[in-house]
């Protein structure tokens, strides 16, 4: 939390606001049973000590949170106006970075409280806050990495032709459980040309012979996100599916091997682009070639053209370059890899090669 | 969508803005696999026909959204400024209401995209919006409070003493479902002191001979909420405990009979309260009487002091007054209650009075 109120006094705010969700339990550990209409909201700056603005029935769980020792609680009460409460620990005239998730009700609430304050999102204004990660982050990354590894590796073994999409989904997210996570939060099974969707979630097509098939699933294990993504073909590929695997996999490949400290992130997903483009296939890579990933899934540093800044050790982030033929399949290959003092280091590492499934 | 938006017009508004969440799927059946970083939004006036901005990569699952044959689709792909996507959508001296949960960050997007805007929360500008249900919600309703219903009957039936409260939350999460559910938003077993706590989910406790175990569970059941609270006893109550439960009984009684079209909401809060003072524990009654329902469980219209509106037929909204005594007990009954011409309905039907368990 100091930290934060320093990177916010450093980049000139004077400032952070942080609503339920993943800043606020990586902040404090507070994780309110819900993210409501009611107002909570942790205020941060270097001037004080770190405020909890929280309804009064939910002051009880705020008190057990790991961070609360630190943090002065502000309850309010039904019926009351919250803003009120928390427009005396804000400077009046000051500038905040304000977490991204915020309710834009609870914002307005406070541009109507203080008219002359104002806000950026806390991504726009401190966007690194939580993309370099610590020793214990990283260990639980790769923790969430291995079971969603173990994962893959199960779901290799079970029938997919004539099943239901849904079932195989249903399938990883067992598995995932199995293996430890405590929150699966997707699984998508995009067969046939259904894999040309790339947010395509499982469905009731039926899984057929000569099926590619994107697998992309992940949830959290420990608070820490797992995200991986292999395309399987249901019998033997016709040399065009066998042939764009194996140019998505090059894509990978040279993505990850550019990664080292001080590449920027534009160059990891031009690089990926490249070999799609080469290949003729570059405008059916229709999405970025990486996110940063934490506690939640999408974060930043994006691995997207027009992100400059340079890549740190210790970030972590996905490199899933694919291609998307419309009407037929699609192909995508993810892992999350974490930057190195001298290159990158994968935290999902079966194999990519395309796995025939039964 | 065209209701809503004549319903800005009439108030004076240029449009209205949404985000993923309970609106988006009430005014279009849309639910993006995730609410992300990617600004999906949808642009609603009386000026033009609906537009949704999503990104590229969800533009094929928006498509096949129950309401999509109405809505005009502009994708943006990774790398470029969705809100230049949006802006040209919008009127650039236009006021808009935002639905609640819209991000923070896309808030600002749009703020900074066109600076001569302004904005007003969802509910705040339109407050009855969603409040009046129609037959077909007011079904669905009924049918999430007879599976709630179902639950409670059966929890009624099972071993309270010496098991964790996680335990018996578990078994609420599995018979909701068994009834019907398709999601679960909360099941709370608050035991002994843990009860005096509104807000205290299931934890690690186990439940003693002797325990109130305040119940408090719902969630979905195709798209519509579920929500109800009983108080329990593990073997007989002491008089103190009977008389706890027997007022707010008393007090969940006067309010449901205090509900008929007319009667400002405020009232409904105030009948409740007023029986509850009157037996000496108005200082532990810590939360408002009760918050509307439907497609989320907490949306106007609230039966809190200061809201000021009218009850209207079809309004549907929980009456949940409670009592709790830090360091030793709770109670709360809740059922969800709907307006009818002359009165009030309950959707919630089982018992009220203390029931034993074991």
């Amino acid at each position: 939390m100091a930290r934060a109120a320093e990177a916010a006094a450093d980049a000139g705010l004077d400032g952070v606001l942080v609503a339920p969700g993943p800043d606020l339990v990586h902040l404090t550990g507070y994780r309110p049973t819900a993210d409501t209409e009611r107002l909570t909201l942790l205020v941060l700056s270097v001037e004080q000590e770190p405020v909890l603005v929280v309804p009064t029935l939910e002051a009880p769980d705020a008190r057990q949170a790991p961070g609360a020792a630190v943090l002065t609680l502000r309850d309010w009460t039904d019926g009351k106006d919250p803003y009120a409460v928390a427009a005396p620990l804000l400077d009046v005239t000051g500038r905040f970075a304000v977490s991204d998730n915020t309710w834009a009700m609870h914002l307005l609430g406070l541009q109507q409280a203080l008219p002359s304050t104002s806000y950026v999102s806390l991504t726009a204004a401190l966007p690194m806050l939580r993309a370099v990660k610590d020793a214990a982050e990283l260990a639980r990354l790769e923790a969430a990495g291995a079971a969603a590894d173990a994962t893959y590796e199960e779901i290799l073994r079970v029938r997919f032709s004539g099943r239901r999409e849904s079932e195989v989904a249903a399938e990883l997210a067992h598995l995932l459980t199995q293996f430890g996570h405590e929150q699966v939060d997707f699984t998508v099974v995009g067969s046939g040309p259904n894999g040309a969707d790339p947010h395509h979630e499982a469905g009731e097509r039926v899984i057929e012979e000569g099926d590619m098939v994107v697998l992309d699933f992940g949830g959290l294990k420990h608070g820490y996100s797992s995200d991986t993504s292999r395309t399987v073909h249901v019998g033997a590929p016709t040399a065009e599916e066998q042939r764009v695997h194996d140019v998505v996999r090059e894509a990978q490949q040279a993505a990850f091997e550019a990664v080292r400290p001080g590449v920027a992130c534009q160059q990891v997903d031009r690089v990926a682009r490249a070999v799609i483009t080469e290949a003729g296939y570059g405008e059916r890579f229709i999405h970025r070639t990486g996110h940063g990933i934490g506690v939640i899934t999408h974060e930043p540093p994006y691995m997207v053209e027009g992100e400059r800044r340079p890549l740190v050790p210790g970030m972590c982030f996905s490199i899933e370059p694919g291609i998307y033929l419309p009407g037929r399949f699609g192909v995508r290959i993810e892992d999350i890899v974490t930057v190195t003092e001298d290159g990158g280091r994968r935290l999902n590492t079966t194999a990519r090669e395309l796995a025939v499934v039964g």
